[in-house]
């Protein structure tokens, strides 16, 4: 039992909650010999969805929440007043060491407030960022920070540089990531206020590989494997690469629906168009990483399905055996506490 | 001559200047006898083109200029340094009211530069920002702030949507259009500093049609007619927007590509793609007009050819006729003077 990743799982988070959310920590105990899942929520629906199955059952735990958050909630509140809410008593596990690692399809305001203020931060870390991956040409992109904390810091954007390149060195495997920072053209004395005072402390962090500026028009194209910037301009980098992407394909169906030439068309184009839009999906690479945290806070889509959770557990798996925690302390170390 | 309105246009500007410059140029004389326009730039070679062209020759003046500044000038310097080029001579005209708008497709910082150094702001104006139309899945919306002017304040934000608010309704003609800020989140709560220091003043502004805050999700659904954010955001949103879309395309066409079945598919889906995606172009309401100065300043894609250009002189002459910027002074003076 020694070497298995105890992962703390939101079974009452997400539109398909909690049917997928078991289904999905059914399959990953399945693959996998050394996670162990904390199914965290209402216990008589959890018990009832997991009777349907046979799996290991030493790997799988229920753990009794008898309230749920939902979206629409004020998030503090929430965090603060459902103290049985599957979110805070998941969250609690890792808090105390019980969990490793917490997977939730839940309220990414709850999350994100949870995971500040039961899980807390790592000595010496001043923000947690929220870091989505994103589609791109080539692959994938981690998008740091997409998270609550506006106007942060020049410092606190070198901490996102760095874990950000941890992770993706050693969760999703790119060696020697190329770090950029968003910026709206590529001359280093270009950018806001942030930006210029932000570029030289990347510039000169022996830690990363730093690339220089990333434009937007580039970020679709694969250009960098860690993107930096606040995370006022992440959460519209997020949210408009969502909205213009179903804009576009809406657009396209459209197009297909107007004559009967095109209809035809679109029968024959249909399964090859399908395939393609999945490579432009990053929730094959797990779900997004709340970082910094004293244990792993990873979000996935409210509408995630089985085979995203059990991504998001195989996520958790690497990310506690890599000791991605141990390599952002560090990090820290080596540079000193990086002031507020 | 009178009601005549005279555009300046850079003819050495953009991939196909000169032909594509006079070319536009013709076809817009031929279609409006209310405008006239100067072509700025190398004589020689405007005078070769127009040879090919029967059009109103009082309603065309060549006016030369020997330099041409191009797209990889640092932009202060090459205002400063050429000032016989077609962007600094046709700005000059602006200036002393020889003409009353400037088209270019040239380089975007001269441009912007020029516009800011050249023709200057309207008195009270603190900010000139580049408003470019974005489309949407039902037209068009403007993007205001795209410019070069970073890190803005929260009066400037309130003077972008008032003056977005006026070209949205008498040039591109939505009635009482609808402005929105770029936020993070619906509620008023939410944002940056500078959102939530700039909610309040677009609230309890009468002039305008505020709706409240927009996440960039809805950015591409058409949600806002114009769309408030501070130059650093605006720019992402921009660059983002044609990143995303021709990655999105290039995806597409590979996966048509993909397979036999697939590619005949293609051939017959061709014609009705294209149309549906030359609905989703925001070029055909013109170009991106610069803001707030004693004079229209337009500027349109590096790209743009013949039509792009006629249509941005079309512009040109709706924003001379409406007297939008004797409109932005009488927004001004019924506030009173906007503080820095």
């Amino acid at each position: 039992m020694e070497n298995m990743v105890r992962v703390a799982l939101d079974a009452m988070g997400g539109d398909y909650a909690p049917k997928e959310m078991v289904k999905g920590a059914v399959e990953a105990v399945k693959e996998r010999s050394d996670v162990k899942v904390f199914l965290v929520g209402i216990e008589e629906q959890i018990t009832k969805e997991l009777s349907q199955y046979t799996y290991p059952e030493e790997q799988i735990e229920v753990v009794g929440a008898s309230e749920v958050i939902i979206n629409d909630e004020p998030p503090v509140n929430a965090i603060r007043k459902k103290k049985d809410s599957s979110i805070v008593k998941a969250m609690t596990m890792v808090k105390n060491q019980e969990a490793d690692a917490f997977v939730s399809a839940g309220s990414t305001g709850a999350v994100l407030v949870g995971g500040q203020l039961i899980v807390g931060r790592i000595s010496g870390i001043k923000r947690a960022p929220l870091a989505p991956l994103i589609p791109t040409t080539k692959g994938v992109s981690l998008l740091i920070d997409c998270g609550a904390n506006v106007d942060a810091k020049a410092p606190h954007l070198l901490q996102f540089a760095k874990m950000g390149s941890i992770y993706m060195e050693h969760v999703v495997g790119i060696k020697n990531p190329r770090v950029a920072i968003v910026n709206v053209g590529l001359e280093e004395e270009k950018g806001n206020a942030l930006v210029k005072e932000t570029y030289p402390l990347l510039k000169n962090c022996p830690d990363i590989n730093f690339i220089g500026s990333i434009e937007a028009r580039e970020i679709p194209n694969g250009y960098a494997d860690v993107i930096v910037c606040e995370a006022f301009v992440g959460n519209v980098i997020l949210k408009l690469y969502e909205g213009l992407g179903s804009a576009l394909l809406h657009k396209v169906k459209e197009g297909l629906m107007s004559t009967l030439r095109s209809k035809i068309g679109a029968l024959l184009i249909k399964p090859a168009l399908k395939k393609t839009m999945k490579d432009f999906d990053a929730d094959k690479y797990g779900g997004a990483p709340l970082l910094g945290l004293n244990g792993l806070v990873v979000k996935i889509h409210g509408n995630a399905e089985a085979n995203t959770v059990k991504t998001a557990i195989t996520q958790c798996i690497t990310f506690g055996k890599q000791e991605i925690n141990q390599k952002i302390r560090d990090g820290l170390d080596q540079e000193g506490t990086v002031e507020q």
